[in-house]
């Protein structure tokens, strides 16, 4: 089954405070890709972090919510974790195995941090990967702005050396022509 | 113990046609700091990657051995990999278990490939990391030059989430004046 990770895609991560490149175009692009994935009896799983050892993003609170622009339907899973790592003490690994996932469909956020890392993760434990170009995002940074530290990960990812699983890299577009 | 990890620091590596920012002076460092863990109880593994699945890398060729310029000395561990993440498929960790490694300290090449992901994967099974800020290192990409592409690796891992392991990135001197 093909699956739909959308990481950490909640209202304390889009502040004024902490603004993220193209967020509309990012929230929209993932809409329409869980929309496909709901109809084609994909699975969507929202990934929501779970700052609680920080307090911060804590369960129930605004900042731990998916942003309202997301779609959630009620066939989706929704599953917490508290590090960059989406699949450190969660139960994410335990759910792809349940929905025998073959390959996982991976967008949003922060491209450098909590994307970065569960790629690198689902990589090493074998998982077939697509990674959306344009469906995670992330904030300019002091040393390089957001769309140069997309632009490097996505090259990064695009290189890495495969294992059981594959890894590719392409923009929705490009994804829905070859799906 | 504390462990020096020194990751793919290999002569196919390190060729006229893939130059190494700053390739003398980080393995300076790692010799350095090789010789101080030797002789505080702490223990050296050097990683080497093997790429037989793609005929690069082979065990015992050219590319596969490690730098002249390295001192190895028979006390010294080294393990195979055949991933970016030094810990897939590879003895690391349970070598790491025996020796009862409560520090890992992560330096070697390239800084956007398996160290990278392999400090990310050591978080997330909840090892103690210390990587030296100058004691990685990269090449020059399309899109980035490799200075900018080692800033920004270690800007992000200073700001990871912690998981029961914390991650710590400092200078070789910095390192020598907290040790």
């Amino acid at each position: 089954m093909k699956v739909l990770l959308v990481i950490d895609m909640q209202q304390g991560s889009f502040t004024p405070q902490t603004p993220r490149h193209d967020a509309g175009g990012v929230v929209e692009r993932i809409n329409q890709l869980a929309g496909i994935m709901r109809q084609s009896n994909g699975k969507v799983i929202f990934i929501q972090h779970n700052g609680t050892r920080d307090n911060e993003f804590l369960p129930g609170t605004p900042d731990w919510k998916l942003l309202p622009s997301l779609t959630v339907k009620e066939e989706d899973i929704l599953i917490d974790k508290t590090a960059n790592d989406c699949f450190y003490n969660s139960v994410l690994d335990s759910t792809l195995k349940q929905l025998a996932a073959d390959e996982l469909i991976v967008t949003g956020c922060a491209t450098d941090f909590c994307v970065d890392t569960t790629i690198r993760s689902a990589l090493a434990k074998d998982y077939n990967i697509t990674v959306i170009s344009n469906g995670h995002t992330t904030a300019n940074r002091d040393h390089l702005n957001a769309e140069t530290v997309i632009a490097h990960h996505n090259w990064v990812w695009q290189n890495m050396i495969p294992t059981k699983g594959k890894i590719k890299v392409l923009s929705l577009s490009e994804y829905l022509l070859q799906g």
